[in-house]
Protein backbone atom coordinates (compact mmCIF):
# COMPACT_ATOMS: atom_id res chain seq x y z
CA UNK A 1 0.00 0.00 0.00
CA UNK A 2 3.00 2.58 -0.28
CA UNK A 3 2.27 5.90 -1.43
CA UNK A 4 5.00 7.51 -3.16
CA UNK A 5 5.69 11.30 -3.96
CA UNK A 6 8.60 12.41 -5.76
CA UNK A 7 9.24 16.59 -6.36
CA UNK A 8 11.48 17.56 -9.08
CA UNK A 9 12.34 20.25 -11.59
CA UNK A 10 9.70 20.53 -13.95
CA UNK A 11 11.18 19.68 -17.51
CA UNK A 12 11.65 16.33 -17.49
CA UNK A 13 10.08 14.13 -20.09
CA UNK A 14 6.78 12.12 -20.49
CA UNK A 15 9.41 9.06 -21.11
CA UNK A 16 11.17 9.64 -18.49
CA UNK A 17 8.51 10.12 -15.83
CA UNK A 18 7.60 6.59 -17.34
CA UNK A 19 10.91 4.59 -16.22
CA UNK A 20 10.85 6.86 -13.31
CA UNK A 21 7.83 5.16 -12.31
CA UNK A 22 8.60 1.56 -13.13
CA UNK A 23 11.56 2.08 -11.20
CA UNK A 24 10.12 3.11 -8.21
CA UNK A 25 7.50 0.25 -8.62
CA UNK A 26 10.20 -2.35 -9.18
CA UNK A 27 12.58 -1.04 -6.37
CA UNK A 28 9.74 -0.77 -3.54
CA UNK A 29 8.65 -4.46 -4.01
CA UNK A 30 11.45 -5.91 -3.90
CA UNK A 31 12.50 -4.04 -1.14
CA UNK A 32 9.39 -4.07 1.06
CA UNK A 33 7.87 -7.74 -0.69
CA UNK A 34 4.80 -6.23 -1.92
CA UNK A 35 2.90 -6.54 -5.36
CA UNK A 36 3.27 -3.69 -7.85
CA UNK A 37 -0.56 -2.81 -8.22
CA UNK A 38 -0.40 -1.65 -4.36
CA UNK A 39 2.12 1.10 -5.10
CA UNK A 40 0.69 4.40 -5.87
CA UNK A 41 3.22 7.30 -7.06
CA UNK A 42 2.28 11.44 -7.67
CA UNK A 43 5.07 13.06 -9.68
CA UNK A 44 5.54 17.21 -8.94
CA UNK A 45 7.21 19.23 -11.06
CA UNK A 46 8.69 22.43 -8.98
CA UNK A 47 9.57 25.17 -10.69
CA UNK A 48 13.50 26.37 -10.13
CA UNK A 49 11.55 30.28 -8.94
CA UNK A 50 9.98 27.46 -6.16
CA UNK A 51 12.88 25.82 -4.96
CA UNK A 52 15.81 26.87 -2.85
CA UNK A 53 18.73 25.68 -0.94
CA UNK A 54 20.84 27.81 1.48
CA UNK A 55 18.51 30.53 1.12
CA UNK A 56 18.76 31.28 -2.30
CA UNK A 57 16.43 29.76 -5.47
CA UNK A 58 17.74 28.06 -7.86
CA UNK A 59 16.32 30.52 -10.39
CA UNK A 60 19.06 33.09 -9.16
CA UNK A 61 22.33 33.01 -10.59
CA UNK B 1 -7.82 22.83 13.70
CA UNK B 2 -8.06 20.29 10.74
CA UNK B 3 -6.04 20.37 7.10
CA UNK B 4 -7.21 18.29 4.68
CA UNK B 5 -5.33 17.94 1.43
CA UNK B 6 -6.85 16.31 -1.48
CA UNK B 7 -5.08 15.45 -4.71
CA UNK B 8 -7.23 13.92 -7.88
CA UNK B 9 -6.78 13.92 -11.21
CA UNK B 10 -7.27 17.67 -13.07
CA UNK B 11 -10.42 18.81 -14.81
CA UNK B 12 -12.76 18.89 -12.12
CA UNK B 13 -15.16 21.67 -12.56
CA UNK B 14 -15.76 24.74 -10.04
CA UNK B 15 -19.14 23.89 -9.52
CA UNK B 16 -17.28 19.95 -8.15
CA UNK B 17 -14.57 22.30 -6.03
CA UNK B 18 -17.53 24.12 -4.34
CA UNK B 19 -19.18 20.76 -3.65
CA UNK B 20 -16.66 18.67 -2.75
CA UNK B 21 -15.34 21.21 -0.17
CA UNK B 22 -18.48 21.60 1.51
CA UNK B 23 -18.60 18.14 1.74
CA UNK B 24 -15.18 17.55 3.44
CA UNK B 25 -15.99 20.45 5.77
CA UNK B 26 -19.58 19.09 6.72
CA UNK B 27 -18.20 15.52 7.06
CA UNK B 28 -14.85 16.52 8.94
CA UNK B 29 -17.26 18.70 11.98
CA UNK B 30 -19.85 15.68 12.09
CA UNK B 31 -16.95 13.65 12.58
CA UNK B 32 -15.06 15.02 15.03
CA UNK B 33 -17.31 18.03 16.51
CA UNK B 34 -15.13 20.77 15.33
CA UNK B 35 -17.06 24.11 13.81
CA UNK B 36 -16.55 24.87 9.90
CA UNK B 37 -14.29 27.53 10.11
CA UNK B 38 -11.47 25.32 11.92
CA UNK B 39 -11.28 23.14 8.23
CA UNK B 40 -9.00 24.72 5.59
CA UNK B 41 -8.71 22.26 2.67
CA UNK B 42 -6.46 22.53 0.02
CA UNK B 43 -6.79 21.06 -3.44
CA UNK B 44 -4.09 19.47 -5.90
CA UNK B 45 -4.79 18.85 -9.26
CA UNK B 46 -2.42 15.84 -10.68
CA UNK B 47 -2.52 15.44 -14.60
CA UNK B 48 -2.56 12.05 -15.71
CA UNK B 49 1.64 12.40 -16.67
CA UNK B 50 2.36 12.77 -13.33
CA UNK B 51 0.10 9.88 -11.34
CA UNK B 52 0.76 5.94 -11.81
CA UNK B 53 -0.26 2.69 -10.47
CA UNK B 54 1.25 -0.82 -10.32
CA UNK B 55 4.36 0.91 -12.72
CA UNK B 56 2.34 2.89 -15.21
CA UNK B 57 1.21 6.49 -15.71
CA UNK B 58 -2.39 7.35 -16.30
CA UNK B 59 -1.18 8.87 -18.88
CA UNK B 60 -0.47 5.22 -20.90
CA UNK B 61 -3.49 3.36 -22.57
CA UNK C 1 -8.53 8.21 -7.96
CA UNK C 2 -8.56 10.81 -4.84
CA UNK C 3 -6.38 10.59 -2.04
CA UNK C 4 -7.05 12.84 1.03
CA UNK C 5 -4.65 13.48 3.70
CA UNK C 6 -5.57 15.16 7.09
CA UNK C 7 -4.16 16.58 9.83
CA UNK C 8 -5.26 17.05 12.95
CA UNK C 9 -4.66 17.19 17.03
CA UNK C 10 -3.98 14.20 18.21
CA UNK C 11 -6.15 12.18 21.03
CA UNK C 12 -8.85 11.55 18.61
CA UNK C 13 -10.52 8.34 19.08
CA UNK C 14 -10.92 4.89 16.83
CA UNK C 15 -14.51 5.66 16.51
CA UNK C 16 -13.61 9.31 15.27
CA UNK C 17 -11.34 8.36 12.98
CA UNK C 18 -13.90 5.64 11.68
CA UNK C 19 -16.35 8.29 11.01
CA UNK C 20 -13.99 10.55 9.32
CA UNK C 21 -12.81 8.51 7.06
CA UNK C 22 -16.69 7.18 6.03
CA UNK C 23 -17.77 10.65 6.06
CA UNK C 24 -14.88 11.84 3.47
CA UNK C 25 -15.16 8.73 1.26
CA UNK C 26 -18.98 9.67 1.03
CA UNK C 27 -18.66 13.07 0.45
CA UNK C 28 -15.81 12.91 -2.44
CA UNK C 29 -17.83 10.46 -3.91
CA UNK C 30 -20.64 12.46 -3.53
CA UNK C 31 -18.72 15.44 -4.97
CA UNK C 32 -16.85 14.04 -7.54
CA UNK C 33 -19.12 10.96 -8.67
CA UNK C 34 -16.05 8.21 -8.22
CA UNK C 35 -16.74 5.03 -5.96
CA UNK C 36 -15.86 4.52 -2.90
CA UNK C 37 -13.02 2.33 -3.27
CA UNK C 38 -11.25 4.82 -5.35
CA UNK C 39 -10.42 6.57 -2.41
CA UNK C 40 -7.89 6.79 0.01
CA UNK C 41 -7.13 8.15 3.14
CA UNK C 42 -4.35 8.94 5.24
CA UNK C 43 -4.77 10.71 9.17
CA UNK C 44 -1.89 12.29 10.81
CA UNK C 45 -1.82 13.26 14.16
CA UNK C 46 -0.28 16.42 15.31
CA UNK C 47 0.92 17.10 18.74
CA UNK C 48 -0.03 20.58 19.71
CA UNK C 49 3.77 21.20 20.56
CA UNK C 50 3.96 20.69 16.89
CA UNK C 51 1.51 23.35 15.49
CA UNK C 52 1.33 27.02 15.61
CA UNK C 53 -0.57 29.94 14.21
CA UNK C 54 0.20 33.15 14.52
CA UNK C 55 3.79 32.26 15.80
CA UNK C 56 2.45 30.56 18.78
CA UNK C 57 2.43 26.67 19.87
CA UNK C 58 -1.24 25.30 20.46
CA UNK C 59 1.11 24.11 23.66
CA UNK C 60 1.74 27.55 24.61
CA UNK C 61 -1.19 29.17 26.70
CA UNK D 1 18.71 19.00 7.25
CA UNK D 2 14.99 20.61 7.98
CA UNK D 3 12.90 20.68 4.79
CA UNK D 4 10.29 23.27 4.70
CA UNK D 5 6.96 23.48 2.43
CA UNK D 6 5.07 26.80 2.02
CA UNK D 7 2.02 27.16 0.43
CA UNK D 8 0.60 30.14 -0.67
CA UNK D 9 -2.18 31.71 -3.08
CA UNK D 10 -0.80 32.36 -6.29
CA UNK D 11 0.48 35.73 -7.48
CA UNK D 12 3.64 36.29 -5.39
CA UNK D 13 6.55 38.58 -7.33
CA UNK D 14 10.27 36.74 -7.85
CA UNK D 15 11.63 39.37 -5.23
CA UNK D 16 9.18 38.18 -2.63
CA UNK D 17 10.08 34.73 -3.25
CA UNK D 18 13.18 35.57 -2.91
CA UNK D 19 13.21 37.47 0.38
CA UNK D 20 10.58 34.86 1.71
CA UNK D 21 13.58 31.75 1.33
CA UNK D 22 15.78 34.22 2.82
CA UNK D 23 13.99 35.02 5.40
CA UNK D 24 13.13 31.60 6.32
CA UNK D 25 16.42 30.08 6.10
CA UNK D 26 17.95 32.59 7.85
CA UNK D 27 15.22 31.88 10.87
CA UNK D 28 15.43 28.62 10.93
CA UNK D 29 18.89 28.54 11.65
CA UNK D 30 18.72 31.33 13.92
CA UNK D 31 15.93 28.91 15.76
CA UNK D 32 17.88 24.93 15.19
CA UNK D 33 21.72 26.28 15.22
CA UNK D 34 21.92 24.57 11.43
CA UNK D 35 23.85 25.79 8.74
CA UNK D 36 22.12 27.66 5.85
CA UNK D 37 23.12 24.93 3.15
CA UNK D 38 21.05 22.71 5.28
CA UNK D 39 18.08 24.32 4.19
CA UNK D 40 15.65 23.25 1.56
CA UNK D 41 12.55 24.76 0.77
CA UNK D 42 9.92 24.17 -1.59
CA UNK D 43 7.07 26.93 -2.24
CA UNK D 44 3.73 26.39 -4.16
CA UNK D 45 1.28 28.42 -5.40
CA UNK D 46 -1.88 27.72 -4.64
CA UNK D 47 -5.48 29.11 -6.95
CA UNK D 48 -8.22 30.90 -5.15
CA UNK D 49 -10.11 28.11 -6.56
CA UNK D 50 -8.05 25.18 -4.80
CA UNK D 51 -8.27 26.97 -1.09
CA UNK D 52 -11.03 26.85 0.84
CA UNK D 53 -11.83 27.62 4.66
CA UNK D 54 -15.22 27.20 6.95
CA UNK D 55 -16.40 25.12 3.46
CA UNK D 56 -16.05 27.84 1.10
CA UNK D 57 -13.87 28.37 -1.74
CA UNK D 58 -11.32 32.03 -1.60
CA UNK D 59 -12.90 31.98 -5.34
CA UNK D 60 -16.24 32.78 -4.41
CA UNK D 61 -16.98 35.90 -2.86
CA UNK E 1 17.84 17.26 -6.22
CA UNK E 2 14.60 15.14 -6.53
CA UNK E 3 12.93 14.93 -2.68
CA UNK E 4 10.73 11.29 -2.20
CA UNK E 5 7.96 10.87 0.32
CA UNK E 6 7.00 7.14 0.99
CA UNK E 7 4.03 6.13 3.07
CA UNK E 8 3.83 2.51 4.52
CA UNK E 9 1.99 0.72 7.14
CA UNK E 10 4.63 0.60 10.03
CA UNK E 11 6.60 -2.34 10.89
CA UNK E 12 9.44 -2.26 8.22
CA UNK E 13 12.52 -3.17 9.80
CA UNK E 14 15.61 -1.41 9.41
CA UNK E 15 17.03 -3.21 6.67
CA UNK E 16 14.10 -3.13 4.24
CA UNK E 17 14.12 0.72 4.90
CA UNK E 18 17.90 0.56 4.20
CA UNK E 19 16.95 -1.63 0.92
CA UNK E 20 14.20 0.79 0.11
CA UNK E 21 16.07 4.06 0.37
CA UNK E 22 19.16 2.24 -1.92
CA UNK E 23 16.24 1.10 -4.53
CA UNK E 24 14.98 4.49 -4.53
CA UNK E 25 17.74 6.33 -5.23
CA UNK E 26 19.72 4.15 -7.68
CA UNK E 27 16.43 3.83 -9.67
CA UNK E 28 15.81 7.52 -9.67
CA UNK E 29 18.95 8.26 -10.63
CA UNK E 30 18.67 5.80 -13.54
CA UNK E 31 15.91 7.25 -14.54
CA UNK E 32 16.67 10.66 -13.87
CA UNK E 33 20.26 11.00 -15.05
CA UNK E 34 20.97 12.65 -11.51
CA UNK E 35 23.42 11.67 -9.27
CA UNK E 36 22.61 9.57 -5.48
CA UNK E 37 24.02 12.52 -3.10
CA UNK E 38 20.96 14.56 -4.84
CA UNK E 39 18.09 12.05 -3.63
CA UNK E 40 16.46 12.83 -0.21
CA UNK E 41 14.29 10.25 1.04
CA UNK E 42 11.80 10.33 4.01
CA UNK E 43 9.78 7.60 5.20
CA UNK E 44 6.81 7.82 7.26
CA UNK E 45 5.63 5.27 9.21
CA UNK E 46 1.43 5.09 8.80
CA UNK E 47 -0.48 3.00 11.54
CA UNK E 48 -3.49 0.90 10.56
CA UNK E 49 -5.74 2.92 12.34
CA UNK E 50 -4.83 5.59 10.18
CA UNK E 51 -5.01 4.55 6.83
CA UNK E 52 -8.31 3.80 4.89
CA UNK E 53 -9.60 2.64 1.57
CA UNK E 54 -13.27 2.98 0.27
CA UNK E 55 -14.14 4.36 3.66
CA UNK E 56 -13.06 1.93 5.86
CA UNK E 57 -9.80 1.97 8.27
CA UNK E 58 -7.03 -1.08 7.47
CA UNK E 59 -7.11 -1.68 11.37
CA UNK E 60 -10.62 -2.86 10.72
CA UNK E 61 -11.83 -6.26 9.55
CA UNK F 1 -2.96 32.57 4.56
CA UNK F 2 0.48 30.75 4.09
CA UNK F 3 0.78 27.30 5.41
CA UNK F 4 4.22 26.28 6.51
CA UNK F 5 5.88 22.93 7.09
CA UNK F 6 8.39 22.20 8.52
CA UNK F 7 10.90 18.41 8.46
CA UNK F 8 13.79 18.19 10.77
CA UNK F 9 15.07 15.59 12.76
CA UNK F 10 13.54 14.87 16.09
CA UNK F 11 15.09 15.95 19.61
CA UNK F 12 14.35 19.98 19.11
CA UNK F 13 13.45 20.87 22.95
CA UNK F 14 10.06 22.75 22.70
CA UNK F 15 12.14 26.21 23.19
CA UNK F 16 13.56 25.39 20.04
CA UNK F 17 9.86 24.50 18.44
CA UNK F 18 9.09 28.22 20.31
CA UNK F 19 11.53 30.23 18.46
CA UNK F 20 11.59 28.33 15.12
CA UNK F 21 7.70 29.07 14.83
CA UNK F 22 8.51 32.67 16.01
CA UNK F 23 10.84 33.49 13.18
CA UNK F 24 8.84 31.52 10.50
CA UNK F 25 6.08 33.37 11.26
CA UNK F 26 7.84 36.77 11.66
CA UNK F 27 9.90 36.45 8.43
CA UNK F 28 6.91 35.12 6.83
CA UNK F 29 5.32 38.34 7.38
CA UNK F 30 8.18 40.46 6.03
CA UNK F 31 8.97 38.78 3.02
CA UNK F 32 5.06 38.63 1.76
CA UNK F 33 3.27 41.46 3.72
CA UNK F 34 0.85 39.16 5.62
CA UNK F 35 -0.26 39.26 9.34
CA UNK F 36 0.83 36.97 12.52
CA UNK F 37 -2.60 35.35 12.47
CA UNK F 38 -2.78 34.21 8.77
CA UNK F 39 0.59 31.78 9.20
CA UNK F 40 -0.28 28.01 9.84
CA UNK F 41 3.09 26.03 10.95
CA UNK F 42 3.24 21.98 11.31
CA UNK F 43 6.25 20.77 12.25
CA UNK F 44 7.19 17.11 11.79
CA UNK F 45 9.52 15.21 13.57
CA UNK F 46 11.46 12.72 11.32
CA UNK F 47 13.85 9.51 12.64
CA UNK F 48 16.83 9.11 11.78
CA UNK F 49 16.18 5.69 10.31
CA UNK F 50 13.83 7.51 8.23
CA UNK F 51 15.66 10.13 6.16
CA UNK F 52 18.16 9.43 3.95
CA UNK F 53 20.70 11.26 1.69
CA UNK F 54 22.65 9.06 -1.52
CA UNK F 55 20.93 5.77 -0.87
CA UNK F 56 22.16 5.37 2.93
CA UNK F 57 19.92 6.39 6.40
CA UNK F 58 20.93 8.92 8.79
CA UNK F 59 20.78 6.12 10.78
CA UNK F 60 23.60 4.49 9.30
CA UNK F 61 27.37 5.37 10.64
Amino acid sequence: MPMIRVEMFEGRTLEQRRTLVRELTDGTCRALGCTPDAVQIVLTDIKKENWAEAGKLFADP
